[in-house]
């Protein structure tokens, strides 16, 4: 295939999917929360600590190529647009990524819409300018940039400092003072503000990487895809780079439908767009992809969860905020006990944290590699009150894959003084109405409109205002009692209003509750990272056994195997008839309608190859089961279904065959009871 | 709720969410079909002779203005960013709306991609320029319009031409031929290229229909929205105006995927972008909406389908080209006649209108309502040999929903030609290897390069090309065997050859097949407009039974119900406890985890409110069951399950009402099957 470089924006499309290798860093935007990743490839935290010698031994075992090469090679995924050179940061999923994909957005649908009765909504990408605005994403949604200062070529800032300074680093000969401080600025980088990369950059004398040539000194780049909305060219858009903002704009409404109680949570599934300067390491940093995002809004003063004590039991791997200042290790404790001790800060926030992890292992992430990671407070918003990143380790390093934010009450709080409609809750007085002193306030408008003309606007309004200042209302009647006038003074203009002009009267106001702006908690999942870790964590390269040698003795017999658990499986099995005999085709046309009947995908290989090389084929795109036809099923109706992982084959009326498959694969049976159940295949 | 309009673009949101009531016209891109709608409010088309006086009754019935009002009041949808004013053509889905369009598209992958065998993919939205001019869309895929000359407010031109005209012809007193000639203008604006609008819109004096102003003459306006992707500015992509380029760009690994076979079809759900000039209606034209492509792969020579005689009985109502230039009558035939009587072109195309005929049925679309239309010779682009509308009746007229075209080899062929990849597949002939003859073309390149120097290329290049022109290359070589020289020309430019250049030598070749470009047929689906005709299809609105009288007399009692599907509805069950007793409240936790464990949704109301009120609730927004826990669950375990539109009450054990339900919404138990094993419940 031949490729063709268009222009300098396009990726150059390595046959081998060669990510780049080194680690990531964290993203420097302080508006919203990331999805981002740590820099720990190169780092001491000792990550689970009780288990690390046999977590390096795998490590070892794992070939990011063998993968690599088999996402490629199957179709998992591939560069968007390859036929024309690509274009970085995009992908495209082929059939079974794109199946992976569909199977995990309904487990999350059932995992956390469902099970937990959150209101799941669908808003649009285009968003006018006004709401991001508002949101503080025109304004600071950025990452610095630097350009060659001949070829303009493009660069992340932070990026550059940390790969000049890896090259520092080599040097054998550099003192332990210059190593602990190249360290330090090299950790620290990618949280750097403008003044302090342009520092470092010139101290370190960087220069750009591909050329040599000077760069320029680094300047903020906004990361959002910008259009316009309309034909007019007046009205901006973007396309959003988170989907949260949807369900912000639609607070009121979604209260409404929730007959306006709290705490709920609304969710939301849908592509977000991020245009990264320079987007690398494949899968985990691209320029547009899926967010499944849940805002759990709550009353600020009650965070308890009614379903906490379910879940407080459960342990949790936590590297906290101390930690990464600290020892670096990780605990091990229970939900319960970290919110007792105030190490996570509240029971909603514990809550969906568990909820995440059961949901990741669930699909197949191991429990030893994912940890939760505490936030830094010069990481955090200066609204945040606590956040953890579930992390997932790959061989990237540690990958932020979902945020746990508690954002108080900001982001409902800044639509609503932009938008002027109140975006709050109420809630009833627990011990019954309670009545308060209120000023009414009467203003005679006429006298007032005759004194101050074209001006009596303002006096007017900061008399009405006084209506909620007992105090102020009070020492102004008092005033105009006295003296019959006073001047009150209002955007630097003095007034002198008359004791015509405005009365106040004292009265007490039955109030049944009150209104406040909800806090929100914010789980924030990222699928595509979710999918490529677990894509590592499910890759393994079988030896070949006897029977493989003495079937395909001159073939290459390290088979791959990719142990998703049924229920993400792209397809959930293989339908192979043993021979191509005449006999054995019309079971696979009876199987295959019986398969669909139940909505199990199912993927058919009649090909004359070896039994062995066809289980291999369907192994290494994890398909969980197979179900063989051979002469004994013409006999007797019966099938042989093997299972992928243990490879135990058993012999299955072919009639129970499809309903068993679809209990296997949505959880509800295991396959050990399937083994236990039917008689054991004989070869 | 207080509304701030703050641009020309922000749409004005009525609280009645009055969508516009004139017909829609079908757009006038050439090079894609585009999910449009027909002008058919105004015509005489007769869209079901032999049911037209029962759709009639059912028409009159509807009300749009309480349908709509349902839709806002219980949020199915909602303008986006409704708190800033809103945009036009953006709509938000809330709970209900969201749950049934990811029911909807969950049962499409069911009936398409598992059931036909599909590849499905999930490419990106953002786009390359290189790939959308390739397509054509950069060039062609615009509206015509015109600005008002002082307020530079937009219009498109044809709209305003459709308006004009149907003012004149409220006129009582035009002639006859003059009303035929404005009827016939009316009918073809939508279709009018430049130069017919402008001189149409001059003959009519057209002006602006908000201020009087005159009006710009119309040009095109492209309907892409446009970004730029990376930070260097220097690449302009655009938002995907639809999904099927992403499918055709990876035409080779998806050959490749399925092992390099015919045919075969790949499929994509995801959201479109089209900068509409003026969106109206609704959700029936809106800037971002979410479709469903199919691009089936077929040998040109051969478009019949195996699965054809599976559907050859089932019948379906067309509209075909002449009958919408004749006697405008549908007729109902089977899709194996159709095909048979050249109605239909091939047999995979009607196979795939019956495969979406059922799938429109099986979500609760009327077949009385739905027809498919042929397009007109004029309508098609010049590479399509056959398009078929469906086509759904809703209060707006017939909307086009679903497309189904045959787009021969014209995708493949651009993308091929600019990529310089060929997207081809490869076929084996059936009767076993032939032989060929053919040139072997060998050139003294050092010789050529030599005389010619830097222009050698172009004449290299013309004589490799003469391998596969037989006939051109031996006349040349005879020439030179004469002569010693010859002058070839390429691109204008004489160049001498002499005999030393270059020789050719008649070989013959064995091949074993032929490469070709496979055609492409398309069924392509607008998620957005089916799901607002099949709440039209759905809604109606019940009379006030004696019972209901009986328990809330003060009340309006016409009770709204959404007939969905228990497949489509976005909720499957309430809980209803009978009364707020505690001795209830345990059933209600119970029977909810019981509903979780089959992942099946449910709306618990504990509400105090009287039980027929609460079934109202829930059959508004289309809940097909409910379960009532009453005192005698907690005497004998058992509960009422009650459907919503046959109002049967059957008593069922708590146990059971679970698995009942999943049944009932995966449609594998019928109602009346319920209905028939269990006890009707005793008032």
């Amino acid at each position: 295939m031949r490729m063709i470089v268009k222009q300098l924006e396009y990726m150059y499309i390595q046959r081998s999917f060669s990510f780049v290798r080194r680690s990531l860093s964290i993203t420097t935007t302080t508006t919203t929360q990331f999805i981002s990743t740590t820099k720990t490839t190169n780092s001491n935290y000792s990550y689970y600590s009780s288990k690390s010698k046999e977590t390096d031994m795998s490590q070892q075992a794992f070939s990011r190529a063998g993968l690599e090469d088999l996402m490629k090679r199957r179709f998992f995924i591939t560069p968007a647009f390859e036929i024309y050179g690509g274009v970085a940061g995009l992908y495209d999923y082929g059939p079974p990524g794109c199946a992976i994909k569909a199977n995990l957005i309904n487990l999350w649908r059932q995992h956390f819409v469902i099970n937990e009765d959150m209101l799941e909504v669908d808003c649009t990408s285009l968003t006018p300018e006004v709401v991001l605005k508002t949101s503080g994403h025109v304004a600071k949604f950025a990452d610095f940039m630097v350009k060659d200062e001949i070829t303009k070529q493009c660069y992340r800032a932070d990026h550059l400092l940390e790969q000049h300074i890896d090259k520092l680093l080599e040097d054998k000969k550099i003192t332990a003072e210059r190593k602990e401080e190249l360290t330090h600025v090299r950790a620290k980088a990618g949280d750097y503000g403008q003044s302090q990369l342009t520092e470092a950059l010139k101290k370190y004398g960087v220069k750009c990487p591909d050329t040599g040539n000077a760069i320029t000194e680094p300047y903020p780049f906004n990361l959002m895809f910008q259009t316009q909305i309309g034909p007019s060219g007046q009205l901006v858009g973007f396309m959003r780079p988170e989907t949260a903002q949807g369900i912000f704009v639609n607070f009121k409404r979604l209260l409404d439908y929730n007959a306006n109680k709290l705490p709920f949570a609304a969710a939301q599934i849908g592509n977000s767009f991020r245009n990264e300067i320079a987007p690398r390491s494949g899968l985990l940093r691209v320029r547009e992809f899926t967010m499944a995002e849940i805002e759990h809004f709550v009353n600020p003063h009650d965070k308890s969860h009614p379903k906490f004590e379910e879940v407080a039991n459960i342990k949790a791997n936590l590297l906290t905020s101390e930690a990464q200042d600290g020892d670096k290790k990780v605990v091990e404790m229970t939900f319960g006990d970290a919110v007792k001790q105030g190490t996570i800060n509240n029971q909603t926030l514990a809550y969906f944290m568990c909820r995440t992890q059961l949901f990741l292992h669930t699909i197949g992430i191991k429990p030893e590699r994912m940890r939760f990671r505490q936030h830094q407070q010069n990481e955090m918003a200066h609204y945040a009150s606590d956040c953890w990143d579930a992390e997932i380790h790959t061989s990237y390093g540690w990958i932020e894959c979902v945020g746990h934010a508690d954002r108080s009450c900001y982001d409902l709080t800044v639509h609503s003084d932009a938008s002027r409609i109140p975006l709050v809750a109420f809630e009833e007085f627990k011990d019954g109405p309670k009545t308060i002193e209120v000023v009414d306030v009467k203003i005679n408008k006429s006298k007032m409109g005759s004194t101050f003309k074209k001006d009596a606007k303002a006096p007017m309004d900061y008399l009405e205002g006084l209506a909620t200042k007992m105090e102020e209302a009070l020492k102004l009647r008092d005033e105009l009692d006295a003296a019959g006038s006073a001047t009150i003074v209002v955007n630097d203009q003095g007034y002198n209003i008359t004791k015509e002009m405005v009365s106040f009267t004292q009265a007490t106001k039955k109030l049944t509750g009150q209104s406040f702006a909800p806090h929100v908690i914010e789980p924030s999942f990222g699928l595509g990272r979710i999918i490529y870790s677990l894509l590592e964590h499910s890759y393994s390269v079988r030896p070949a056994t006897e029977e493989d040698k003495a079937e395909d003795a001159n073939k290459k017999l390290d088979r791959a195997v990719l142990s998703l658990p049924a229920i993400i499986a792209p397809v959930k099995t293989s339908v192979l008839p043993l021979t191509q005999s005449e006999a054995l085709a019309p079971f696979v046309q009876q199987i295959t309608r019986l398969l669909k009947e139940q909505g199990i995908s199912s993927k058919v290989d009649e090909s004359g190859v070896a039994i062995g090389r066809r289980y291999a084929r369907t192994d290494e795109i994890g398909i969980p089961f197979a179900i063989t036809i051979d002469f004994t099923t013409v006999e007797d109706q019966t099938v042989t279904l093997r299972e992928r992982d243990t490879m135990i084959q058993v012999r299955v009326p072919l009639q129970q065959v499809a309903t068993t498959i679809k209990q296997l694969s949505e959880n509800t049976l295991q396959w050990t009871q399937v083994a236990n159940t039917f008689p054991a295949h004989k070869f």
